[in-house]
């Protein structure tokens, strides 16, 4: 069996044991077979409990050997100490792929140091391989499979996000960006080129977000990573950057984060775009998912707030932005609706128009389509307030009309006012449009989308 | 009268005029009268309209000239070009306090400059002072006033913020962060320093953020400022940073943004804290108005999550933040509730108890209770996911019962999982807990409260 073979056992099995689930489980603690069911799993799921026959109305079974068929997958959820002899349980009954929850192993003590060992040499001398240990394991809403312990907020979002933390995994769904997850935990086994190669031709995901603490494998890291840039966008958060938190790494996944300029400078000549933080991580999933590419630096700047315009110029220098005068025909377009004092220039202030038209929906389409037209334009920012639910102030009709007509070029948002949240909603469920909770970082989006088409110019020609 | 005297006017009117306010406001357009209803204003209102008796109830006045007696302040919703004709009628009518919406002044051509000039020199002529033009205005939710266009969400949080753009005042009040909002726009009269001396000595703010784009009168801010931030912490998020950006400030409110190192020379000395973003500037806000003092720069970490530890760990560094190891007591009283082969250091992965205890509330309550009480500890960062809503789950509940317990120490929050936006509700509705969306962010808040706590002791000797 190949990588891509295992990791299909991983990531879209047709049948799960649960190797130790509680009887107990349900309201109150984590529960996996609530968070299968909450996910629409339609394979088959096989508890494995010595103490009784069925839990919460699913057949259990005493032990992995009687296990009727070897399952696609096996989650061990026992501590630490039976692990071992689990791990040896499931080769026996031809079980290839495992995922081991328990903390205590190279996370924590000689003991778990060598538990752990233990597991990757038993598990390989039967042709299995082990996610983990100290993992929630895989999400894929795709099929409807999860390892994790919760009902956490997955969605069929063309987004892949490997994580040594299920928490960040956990973070990524709150925020409503969670395509497929996958938790590597210690990466005793299964580690970040595995899973990578996993998404490489997914054609269910189309930007991928790294979580590292460190590597262990940095050479078949480099080899994965830097086909896998050629084909779709890679993100990469690497924590354990300073030297406290270097230490702090080796004992929570037993990484070895290594120095943080080298990983730099790898990540730089691959073509990896690397996140400052988890939100900016969260950012550009979402923007690379959401949008079509930029073709250059060139952005156009539509805003009610002249404040907001003079943020997203400074930013947009920060990161090398330009924001190019508006072509004579964009000019032309825009003057009718605006008194004659007001400035038609980038960043251009809309509110003029919006305020005294009594129409700023009317008035938004009209600059946004001026705006997206302009040659001289890679891509959008727009900005706006919504004061109330009446047609003539809806921000996203202008806006997804505008998509429509402009499918080339990005449109990145930040809306404000009482109802900006709702407006907001709309617009990202089409996911066509990316919104964000300020100018800094909308612009910032642009900026790293711009930084990936140079780089795809410049070394890949395309 | 004095300049407290003034702003009082404008932030505390027991009667408004509206001059200029269109019949058909209402539904569908901005409208003053219907903000003041919803924020529930007392006081008397006199739209001024020549066009009809009564606006939706209110009886209107077809000139300021018919005014029954003159009102604390006045809103100018006009046009332009009779600006400077209503201010006029304003100041004969014995009118002090005086707001100019309009935008197309300073802001805009060498006319609206003229414009902005006449207004100035009538409205001093009259011994009256002027806010504004291209301005919101003022929101006060204790006394229930605004002259804002909206219903945006305004509380009484002891929270002042000086924006000189409407849009900033909205985003933070969407945040849920504004208490009482100033907008000064073009700042042709009042400015920062008159806002600032209203905040001075008022009770009901405890900290004050100012959103500038230039400074007019740096000699009287300095002099202000520097009285002020004895008394209370002041951010400043200063834009227009960028060569480009300072010229869009000049033409969005007219102002001389300047050389940004002077700025940052000037804040430095003062002891005023500078924002490096808007959410910065957010973060900060709610961070002074809900925590008590960092007395040093020591954070304790207790975490559901290794990951989210390490990225407090790179961050705090970042910040000059110590994370020192935890005192033996701190030591002895957790033990008991972990597995034996779990380290106890500091960041402290809660994970192992809350996971095999069934109860990761009363997990969590031990943690926070052993960090907070360790005296080598000056504040807490707090982070852990919610998985379902029952009791044992719950985080709002040992969290608070430790704050109440620990009334000196700050404690911020990150929440994760399916339930963590009802639980940061819960925390923060008692506005004695700061969640933030992420690790990061919770620390650069703490980080940032030491600053201030350190300039308070060198320079102050508090």
């Amino acid at each position: 069996m190949n990588t891509l073979e295992y990791m299909r056992l991983f990531m879209e099995p047709r049948s799960v044991a649960i190797i130790g689930m509680s009887r107990r489980a349900g309201r109150g603690s984590p529960d996996i077979l609530d968070a299968l069911r909450h996910i629409g799993f339609r394979g088959q799921i096989y508890p494995v409990n010595p103490h009784t026959d069925y839990i919460r109305g699913t057949k259990a079974y005493p032990d992995v050997a009687s296990l009727p068929v070897p399952p696609d997958v096996a989650v061990i959820v026992t501590p630490r100490h039976i692990v071992p002899q689990v791990v040896k349980d499931c080769v026996e009954r031809g079980i290839k792929a495992i995922i081991v929850f328990a903390q205590g192993f190279a996370d924590a003590d000689a003991r778990g140091k060598e538990l752990q060992a233990e597991v990757v040499r038993i598990a390989r001398g039967g042709g299995a391989r082990v996610m983990g240990p100290n993992t929630i394991g895989t999400a894929n809403p795709f099929v409807g499979f999860t390892s994790g312990l919760a009902r956490v907020k997955f969605q069929r979002l063309p987004i892949g996000f490997i994580a040594q933390s299920g928490s960040l995994v956990i973070t990524v769904a709150d925020w409503g960006i969670l395509g497929k997850g996958i938790d590597l935990g210690n990466t005793c086994d299964i580690d970040f080129a595995d899973a990578l190669e996993y998404f490489e031709d997914d054609p269910q995901v189309r930007v991928v977000g790294i979580h590292m603490e460190g590597l262990s494998n940095a050479q078949r890291f480099i080899e994965v990573a830097a086909r896998f840039v050629r084909k779709k966008p890679l993100i990469v958060l690497k924590t354990g950057r300073s030297e406290q938190g270097a230490r702090a790494a080796q004992s929570h996944s037993g990484s070895i984060a290594g120095r943080d300029e080298a990983y730099g400078a790898i990540f730089r000549q691959l073509g990896i775009l690397r996140a400052a933080d988890l939100e900016e991580l969260g950012d550009l999933l979402k923007a690379f998912a959401f949008l079509p590419p930029m073709a250059g630096r060139r952005v156009g700047v539509a805003t009610h707030s002249g404040g907001a315009g003079i943020i997203a110029v400074d930013i947009g220098e920060r990161y090398g932005i330009e924001m190019p005068r508006f072509a004579p025909e964009t000019v032309a377009a825009l003057r009718p609706i605006f008194p004659q004092w007001h400035t038609l220039d980038n960043p251009l202030d809309t509110w003029p128009a919006a305020f005294t038209s009594g129409d700023p929906s009317g008035a938004y389409r009209v600059c946004l389509q001026a705006v997206l037209a302009d040659k001289s334009v890679d891509g959008v920012f727009f900005t706006a307030a919504i004061f109330n639910r009446a047609k003539s102030w809806s921000v996203s009709e202008p806006v997804l009309e505008t998509a429509e007509k402009f499918r080339d070029k990005p449109i990145v948002c930040s809306l404000q006012g009482p109802f900006y949240i709702q407006e907001t909603r709309v617009l990202e469920k089409t996911q066509r449009i990316a919104c964000f909770p300020s100018p800094d970082r909308a612009i910032r989006a642009l900026a790293r989308m711009a930084d990936y088409a140079e780089f795809r110019r410049e070394h890949l020609r395309t």
